[in-house]
């Protein structure tokens, strides 16, 4: 496969990965935004204490920020990434479409996943056969029947990856919002496909026994994992090597200068904790995206 | 004299200071924000890269901020700060119109000092004679003649300074912007005042000798201060006793959180160091108004 080659690729197309698009692109790098906006945190919000605006809709921000990043050269790509390694002389990404990007340097904008299912045994269970998490969990399954809901790259991508572990996988979302490629590929494999269809409640006491859907039917299953929307910090920084803040264990690590442990490695925003507000995240977007397009010229020999 | 009390006192009122206010407000604190806006380095520029808006005037965003600060129920006084002191439980601030504020915790939001006066002489004398603090260096300068260059507080009040260690001390600016008791002050005093003239060289070849103003009319002195605009950072936190960073010796050093060395005192934008960008000085703007007003919160008892 081919493969494109760029500057910088920030991951995120919220307020933080805009900003450090804008910043970095009027250096004059090459630089490519993945995401789908929708999915920013941002999206449906209405934001009043940002200076120096009066109150505004987030989608209108995000619109705007989009235009700007675009005219100072910026490409944008709307899909998920699905896995970032280190490769060569610097990073390979793949994305959903199945498209491979490679980078000199990135900048995780992934912001943070507030999606809970909101469904009757969730909490309960957490831990004891839930797990927002499929690359992190997805061994203690081996050889078990497991549910993935989710209308997104995370839980299609997810679900490609219990097929490798689990004796029966179970994927369950409402409508599919997922590029061609990864729809195709969950199509082709032996997952079971529940379409068009919601979660009604997870099942069992002390361990999840089962899942109940929208229409009554009864899955039984011993796992069910939560990825709504598309591969979080944890997923995606955890395979990379990046190492997550110690007390939280949920947000990346970064110095003043937004650099995680890995050399050409830059985050910023929601996923480097609280507080979760947009001038935060362009503040540490617009420093972001100047030092990955330093780092990203170092390297162009 | 009376002195009002603030949970939360901010120092500037550019994009650093106006995000810090709104942030610390929304907190149910009592603010009050101190500076003049028309000093702001944003006051006369044009942005085009701050996420998320097109290209725009400063002065409309700081105009804007303003509007959004005073919503919130920040108090905005547009005078300068003249000394702050660390104080019984807190601070205490002394202003140019000779107020005294009572803070329980500080936020330093002075941006940065990019003004020369660019005439001859300027640069290949600085540290012989001509210096940009009058705070800093006036002990140098016993019992000898000196002038002092600016039209704002800073040069006011280091005239006045500059009366208790000099022989001599001129004054020149062109017109004055200070507030009245200040400029009143300093009519009081010994001081030479040559108000409606410029500076047209700083004379001498290895030491400073003289000042040559606009009409050909020419100060003997040894000491030449360029006080343009308000004190800065190096100024007011060297006598409050906040640590610079060690590199650059004029920037304030912070943390994370955006706190100084001093319990209780935090900053942020362009006075924290590079890169000077309107996105940086809002977020950690966010930041340090959010840690302030916990601060204060704690200490109301
Ligand atoms: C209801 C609500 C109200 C809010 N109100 C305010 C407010 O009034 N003021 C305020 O300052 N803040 C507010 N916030 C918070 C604000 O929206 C966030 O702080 C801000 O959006 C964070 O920006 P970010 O760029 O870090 O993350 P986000 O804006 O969440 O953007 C993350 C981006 O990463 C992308 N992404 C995720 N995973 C992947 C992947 N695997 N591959 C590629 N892309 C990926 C997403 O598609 C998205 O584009 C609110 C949030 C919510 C939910
Ligand atoms: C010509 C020019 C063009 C620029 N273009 C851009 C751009 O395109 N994009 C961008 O992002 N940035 C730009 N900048 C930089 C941007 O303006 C600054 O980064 C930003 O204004 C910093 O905000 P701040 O709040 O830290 O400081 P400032 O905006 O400088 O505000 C400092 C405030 O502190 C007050 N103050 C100072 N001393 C005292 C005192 N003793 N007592 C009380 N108050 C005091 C001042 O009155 C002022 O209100 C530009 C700057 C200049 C000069």
């Amino acid at each position: 496969m081919s493969r494109e080659s760029f500057d910088v690729v920030i991951l995120g197309t919220g307020p933080a990965g805009l900003q450090a698009a804008i910043h970095a692109a009027r250096k004059k790098v090459a630089v490519l935004v993945l995401g789908r906006q929708p999915q920013s945190s941002l999206y449906k919000a209405h934001v009043e204490n940002f200076c120096c605006l009066g109150k505004i809709a987030g989608g209108d921000l995000l619109g705007a920020g989009r235009e700007q990043a675009q005219k100072f050269g910026a490409q944008m790509w709307d899909e998920d990434v699905l896995e970032v390694t280190s490769g060569g002389e610097g990073f390979v990404i793949r994305t959903e479409s199945g498209r491979e990007v490679a980078a000199k340097s990135l900048v995780l904008a992934m912001g943070i996943s507030r999606n809970k299912l909101g469904v009757p045994g969730e909490k309960k269970l957490l831990g004891k056969g839930v797990s927002y998490c499929v690359d992190c969990d997805a061994g203690f399954y081996r050889g078990t029947k497991v549910a993935v809901v989710g209308e997104g790259s995370a839980a299609f991508s997810g679900a490609l990856t219990m097929l490798m572990v689990a004796s029966e996988v179970h994927l369950i979302y409402d409508q599919a919002s997922v590029e061609p490629t990864l729809a195709g590929q969950v199509e082709a494999g032996g997952i079971f496909v529940h379409s068009g269809r919601k979660v009604k409640a997870i099942l069992g006491e002390k361990l999840v026994e089962g899942l109940e859907l929208d229409n009554g039917e009864i899955l039984e299953v011993e796992g069910v994992f939560i990825e709504l929307g598309a591969k979080g910090a944890v997923a995606l920084a955890g395979t990379l090597g990046v190492m997550m803040d110690p007390e939280s264990m949920q947000y990346i690590a970064v110095d003043k200068k937004q650099a995680t442990n890995l050399p050409g490695v830059y985050a910023c925003g929601d996923i480097t904790g609280p507080p979760w507000q947009v001038a935060k995240a362009v503040g540490e977007g617009c420093v972001a995206g100047l030092e990955a397009a330093a780092y990203a010229k170092d390297r162009r020999g």
